[in-house]
């Protein structure tokens, strides 16, 4: 049985079908439910949440199924340049209607402390599944979570942070392609050289570590499963191909973006948040390519775009959104999450049979 | 059978592996032949070969085997300007012990007469499949070809070069994803629009076209032929799998290169040829990033680089030769072509045994 291993056993999922925890309003108490519910797993992005949302989120999840479900943390990264960050808030104040509130923004060096709070919070709530991404948990909270119960998957792009997070203990390893949509997981090298292909990546992960790989990046339908599952995964992780369900918190604008895009639509971009990711070129993405200071890390540019993507999100001007979303968007559906769930499942029995 | 369909049946093949043109030398008439003698197919890479090389090679392929085999070609692009030129030859007269030999390299704007000339030996061989790159292939050309009987291939990026290709009449599809090693085929959009990763760009083809679909990049054993049969593809094509076999004429220090590489090794660049490649990160690709003028375009590149490249054969030095691999190319094997395809066989089978 395709649907049965080590991993979905441990997970107590039915399917090897796991929903990414996708940041930014997308993955809705009700996405993740869905998702369970229809015997994959859901995850919230809790990245951007504060400890109070995400324990209202959890509670949300937790009245719409009794399925395991996840939640998703960004480990942070305290280092900052004041003169990058004031060159880049002037740029912004001037490009749009929205330089009073970027002026206003405010940020604090305490990124760490904030994720300790939003850790308490998982640990509290006794979550099922802990994911995270941008770089490795310490072992004291790793044991911590494990103690609890909690099955903890790390983020890997490349072979050698694969090693590094089997080595901190996780119990399993999110291995993303050059394809994933989104934030680069990206942590010991710089990111252009940890660009590495989905079918190239994950059997070179999976020869390397003994623990359960899901495979990430270009996989939207059975015919990726079943490609993930020959290449050596236990289970694969979907975004972009839950982005446009019903149940998603992405803006209609960004949904019908998604819809109508096209294989080369999308871009490896920093300027939204600080940190590389791929998403739909627009408006903002191409007149950054004249801005020759530096950006700012992540959080940073999170925060001074952040005035700019919620003017577009009140104007519905997908031009200055993040349109995040992997290389093969263009097989986007829209429909339910429960359905896409059980349109995976066919069509990864569909393709299964006709390699018999 | 996962190896019986429309396409394996056209070309008269048992397997559907197909080893990639690789130009430059390194698919001797040995590699060829034995990969077809295997049940698969071998590419005599003859882009760079004169008409009457590839004549005396395809007559070496028909003595060492009666099984199909094809040869490659590059489509021809006749732009060059000649202040980029110049400034090239004077830097790299100067930064190795092959300034005199690099002085003398002469070009001429005749890639397209070369061209017509190679294919003429193509034609008159009957050479039983031709493939190309780099473009779309006249009408004219191309129905020269069919007439003869000869299987036309072409290479495809993107989504929009691959409807381009069948629009031209060619009678399958190679796509190339961002994994591959070599030169991208890349012929519609600059280049860095088109790196679209294997897992994502194979399964939006195969929903674009009609005509079979060969996948390649990234592909290097059982694990990986299954995955793109299951994302659609008729075929792979692989060319770093074969890169340290015995028959492979590429020098030992690149196949030793190519054996000990790891995932993060690669880079694409266009500083040996002119055009943007996949290979491995050596000292001369690092010591260009640090020239600023702009790159001449291929062939001339190509052409200017040659006195270096001989000269870090002769020398046995991998930091001056061109190490085209893909990014799986740490999953290489050192043993004959014919083993390979058997090994590959075999891997398959069990992979899909694993699936059942």
């Amino acid at each position: 049985m395709w649907n049965k291993n080590f991993l979905t056993q441990k997970l107590h999922i039915e399917y090897p079908i796991i929903q990414a925890g996708m940041a930014g309003g997308i993955t809705t108490p009700e996405l993740v439910a869905a998702v369970s519910n229809a015997g994959g797993m859901g995850i919230l992005g809790a990245g951007y949440m504060t400890p109070e949302a995400i324990q209202t989120s959890v509670r949300k999840i937790r009245n719409l199924t009794d399925k395991p479900f996840g939640v998703n943390l960004f480990i942070p990264n305290d280092d900052v340049d004041s003169d990058v960050v004031s060159q880049m808030k002037e740029h912004l104040q001037n490009i749009g209607p929205f330089g009073e509130e970027t002026a206003q923004v405010k940020y604090e060096n305490n990124f760490s402390e904030q994720f300790a709070r939003q850790l308490e919070i998982v640990l509290g709530e006794k979550v099922p599944v802990f994911s995270f991404t941008f770089g490795v948990l310490g072992k004291k909270e790793t044991e911590q979570l494990k103690q609890q119960g909690i099955f903890v998957i790390g983020t890997a792009t490349t072979v050698e942070e694969a090693s590094q997070l089997e080595k901190s203990n996780v119990d399993a390893i999110v291995v993303q392609g050059f394809e994933a949509g989104g934030h680069r997981g990206t942590f010991l090298r710089p990111y252009e050289s940890s660009l590495i292909g989905t079918m190239a990546l994950v059997p070179q992960v999976v020869d390397k570590v003994c623990i359960p790989v899901i495979a990430s990046g270009g996989i939207m339908d059975g015919r990726g499963i079943v490609a993930s599952l020959a290449l050596g995964a236990s289970a694969v992780q979907m975004g972009t191909a839950f982005l446009s369900s019903h149940e998603s918190g992405a803006h209609p604008k960004y949904k019908q973006v998604v819809l109508q895009s096209q294989d080369t639509d999308t871009v490896m971009t920093n300027v939204f948040s600080g940190k590389p990711a791929r998403g739909i070129r627009n408006a903002f993405i191409k007149s950054m390519q004249n801005y020759k200071e530096d950006i700012p890390p992540y959080p940073i540019q999170n925060a001074l775009t952040r005035p700019m993507r919620n003017w577009a999100v009140r104007e519905s001007n997908s031009e200055y959104m993040s349109l995040w979303a992997g290389q093969a968007a263009s097989l986007s559906s829209e429909t339910t999450a429960f359905d896409i769930v059980l349109q995976l499942v066919k069509g990864t029995e569909n393709i299964l049979k006709s390699l018999r």
